[in-house]
C-alpha cells in the first residue's frame, strides 16, 4: 500500500463578497477532488492549532507529522536546504534580498527592481571572503539564487540563534561590509548608467537553523519523495529524511506543468511509500487578491488528480487531499482557519461527504484533527505504524 | 449518580469486503447498543491519539483518565499485577513463554506445545532461587499463570529498565540458567518420551515497571471496581485503586458467560461509584481472522448490555459504551483508527444518533475526543469533578 498526499498551497479561503460568499474551492470546478471526497473520508484540520496563521515551512512540518511549535527554528536554514546550499546542526541562515538604499541607506527597493540573475550572481561573488570580525568568528557563505533572493550562511563556534533577524545589531556590522562592497561595484554603475536601482545593499532576514526531527524513514521505516518547485518547502523535505524529485516544468506560478506534475507522482509512487506533491500558485494568486487566477489554479490541480486517479491501482494506494494553510484571498494573508483535508483508500471507512471544501467537509467523520496527527493517520492505513503498548 | 464503562476490547472495526464494505458493529444485532446510542450522546474516540495503535493496556489506562504517552512503563509489570504477583515501585517484570528449542537454542515452539498448568508449575518450582550473578543483584521470583504463560519479577537496587527486552544481552544469562535446569527436568523427560515438546526455555518478553498514576480514588474520591477476565487489565485496573471482582464462568474468551458478567456489574454497582466492564473476545475474533465469531461476540454484548439495562435504575446511572481499540479483522492487528462512543444517563446533551457503530457515530455531539477525556467527561456526568478556577 502506497499513500500520496496532495498540497493545494493557500488553497482553503474565506468567503469572498465577489462570490457571493463562497469561498474559491465552492465555486472551482473539480470534480476530481470531490471524487477522493465521495470515495473516502473528509474533516477539517487546523495545520498548528485553531486561529494560528501558519506558514508554509511550519504547516508542512506539521502535515509530515512533526509538532512544529516545538521543532520549528526558523524559516533560513530551510530555505537554504531547499536551495541547495550546504546546512548543517549548528549554522545559521538567513534568506536574504538584494535591495536598493539612498544616502540615507533608507530602503527604497526591497528588491533592486527585480534584478536579474546574471547581474545578482556576479554581484555575490564580491561578497566571498569577507569576515564579520570584532570578536565575531564565523565562516560566511552568500548564494544569490533567483532574481533578488539570496542565502546568507554563516558557520562558527556557538552561533545559534545570537545572530538573528530580530536583532538586527548584530547583523549591522555585515550588512556595513556588504553595503561598501556592492555601492562602488561595475554592475551597479552599469545599472545606475541605465537608470535602474542599484543593488547596494544586502536585507538579512528569516535567521534559522536546522529543526532536530526524526527523519520519516526512521520513524516510519519508509521510503519518501516530495515533488515541489519552492525552496522553502524542499527544505522541509529534505530536513524530514524525503528525496527531492525535479520535474520539468513545475515552476512555482502561473504556468506551472501540472501533468508533469502528474506523471513525476505517479513515477515515484512505484518505489516510494510516500509521495508529497505540492502545488504552490493557488497561494500565489490569493497573495495577489486574483479571485479568479485563485479558482483556474484549484481546477489546474483538479486535472492533475484527475490524472493520477486515471493512472494508478486505487486498490493499492491512499490519496489524501488538503491543503498546507488557509489564505484569504481578501486579506492576502495567510490566516489561522482551518483547510479541508479527503483521504480515499481501501480500508477506510466512508462518510457521506460528497464535495472537497471547507464548509461540507466540515461535517466528514474524520472531524476536526490537527496537522501532526495527520501523517500518523496516512501512516496506519498503509500499514507503517507501530502499536504503542501490549 | 453510578457510572458504568463498557469495553468491548477490539470492538470497533474497519470495512470489511466479506460484509460488502461494512464493519461488525454495522451488521450485527445489537439493538441494546443501539438504545444507548440513540437516548444519549455519541462521538468517536482516539484512545491514544489520532493514527497511533494502541494496545490494551495503554488504551485503558488512556480510558481510564491517564495519559499512557507519559506514564506508560511496559506490559510487565501490569500483567504481573494482574496475575496476583506482588509488584512494588522499581520491580521489573516480564512476561513469559514456556517455549522449546532445539540443540542449537532456537525456537521451534513457542508455546512448547501449549504445555498443561500443572506441568508447568513443576517445572516452575525448580526454577526458584536462582540467581543472576556477574554482579547483577537481584531478587528472582518466576510464577506461571496459565498453560505456557508465566511471570518473571526481578527485585533489587537500580533495575528499573536495565534489563529489557529490547537489550536481549541482559536477560541471556538468566536464559541460559533456566535452559540448564529445565531441560533435564523429570518433567521434561516424560513429555520426550510422549513425543510432546520440551518446555525446556524461558522467553522473556514486555519488560515493564509499574507507571506512576494517581489512584481514581484519590483523584475523584470515588470507588471503583473493574471486572474483567484478562491478567493484563487487571493489573491497570488494580494500579490505578479499582477493585477487581472474581465472575464464574468470566473466561476471557468466546464461551465467557455475558450474563453472570451483566449481574455481577449490576451488584457492583449498588456499592460503587465507577464500574468497569471489560470484554475481551470481540478482539480475539478479530486477531483470529473471525468476522462470524466477532459479530456474534457483538450480539453477547449486546445481550449483556441489555440485561443490565433492565435491571439498574437508568435515573441513576450513566452507562457509556466504547471500544479500548480498533482492531482490523481484515490485518488482524490492532489500528488506530477511531472507535465509537456512546454515553447515556439522566442531564447528557443528546445528539440525533440512532445507531452505535463506527460511522455514524463520528456525526455524533461528542464530536472527537481523546481517550484521556473520557474519565473526566464521566465524572463530571455523575457530580465527581472539582472546578478548576473561581
Amino acid at each position: 500500500m502506497k499513500a500520496l498526499l496532495v498540497i493545494g498551497d493557500g488553497m482553503a479561503d474565506r468567503p469572498l463578497k465577489e462570490l457571493s460568499g463562497k469561498t474559491p474551492l465552492e465555486v472551482a470546478e473539480k470534480s476530481s477532488l470531490d471524487r477522493i471526497a465521495k470515495d473516502g473520508i473528509c474533516g477539517i484540520l487546523d495545520p498548528i492549532s485553531p486561529g494560528v496563521p501558519p506558514g508554509s515551512d511550519t504547516a508542512t512540518l506539521a502535515l509530515l507529522g512533526y509538532d512544529a511549535l516545538k521543532s520549528y527554528r526558523g524559516r533560513g536554514a530551510l530555505e537554504a536546504l531547499g536551495s541547495s546550499v550546504e546546512i548543517l546542526q549548528g549554522d545559521v541562515a538567513f534568506r536574504c534580498n538584494f535591495a536598493t538604499v539612498d544616502e540615507n541607506l533608507t530602503v527604497i527597493d526591497r528588491r533592486a527592481g527585480r534584478i536579474e540573475t546574471d547581474e545578482a550572481s556576479k554581484l555575490a561573488e564580491a561578497l566571498q571572503n569577507v569576515r564579520l570580525g570584532s570578536g565575531l568568528t564565523a565562516e560566511i557563505l552568500f548564494k544569490n539564487t533567483v532574481q533578488h533572493r539570496a542565502i546568507l550562511r554563516l558557520r562558527g563556534q556557538a552561533l545559534s540563534r545570537m545572530i538573528s533577524d530580530s536583532d538586527p545589531g548584530k547583523t549591522r556590522a555585515l550588512t556595513t561590509r556588504f553595503h561598501k562592497i556592492l555601492k562602488d561595484h561595475p554592475v551597479n554603475r552599469k545599472r545606475a548608467e541605465k537608470g535602474l536601482p542599484p543593488a547596494n545593499i544586502i536585507l538579512f532576514r528569516g535567521a534559522g537553523t536546522l529543526p532536530e526531527v526524526e527523519p520519516l524513514p526512521d520513524r516510519y521505516g519508509i521510503k519518501a519523495t516530495a515533488i515541489t518547485a519552492m525552496p522553502l518547502i524542499k527544505g522541509v523535505c529534505k530536513i524530514t529524511g524525503m528525496k527531492l524529485m525535479y520535474v520539468k516544468g513545475a515552476t512555482g506560478t502561473y504556468d506551472t506543468d501540472v501533468i508533469a506534475k502528474a506523471k513525476a507522482a505517479i513515477e515515484a509512487l512505484k518505489s516510494n511509500d510516500l509521495v508529497l506533491l505540492h502545488v504552490k500558485a493557488t497561494d500565489v494568486a490569493s497573495h495577489d487578491n486574483n479571485i479568479q487566477q485563485k479558482i483556474e489554479m484549484i481546477t489546474k490541480i483538479n486535472r492533475m488528480v484527475n490524472h493520477i486517479i486515471k493512472n494508478v491501482d486505487l486498490d493499492e494506494t491512499i490519496i489524501a487531499i488538503t491543503a498546507d494553510h488557509t489564505t484569504s484571498t481578501a486579506t492576502k494573508e495567510h490566516e489561522g482557519d482551518p483547510v479541508p483535508i479527503a483521504i480515499q483508500g481501501p480500508n477506510i471507512r466512508t462518510d457521506d461527504i460528497e464535495e472537497f471544501n471547507e464548509r461540507v467537509c466540515a461535517k466528514g467523520g474524520l472531524c476536526r484533527i490537527k496537522g501532526k496527527d495527520l501523517m500518523p493517520t496516512i501512516m496506519n492505513f498503509i500499514g507503517k505504524t507501530e502499536k504503542f503498548g501490549a
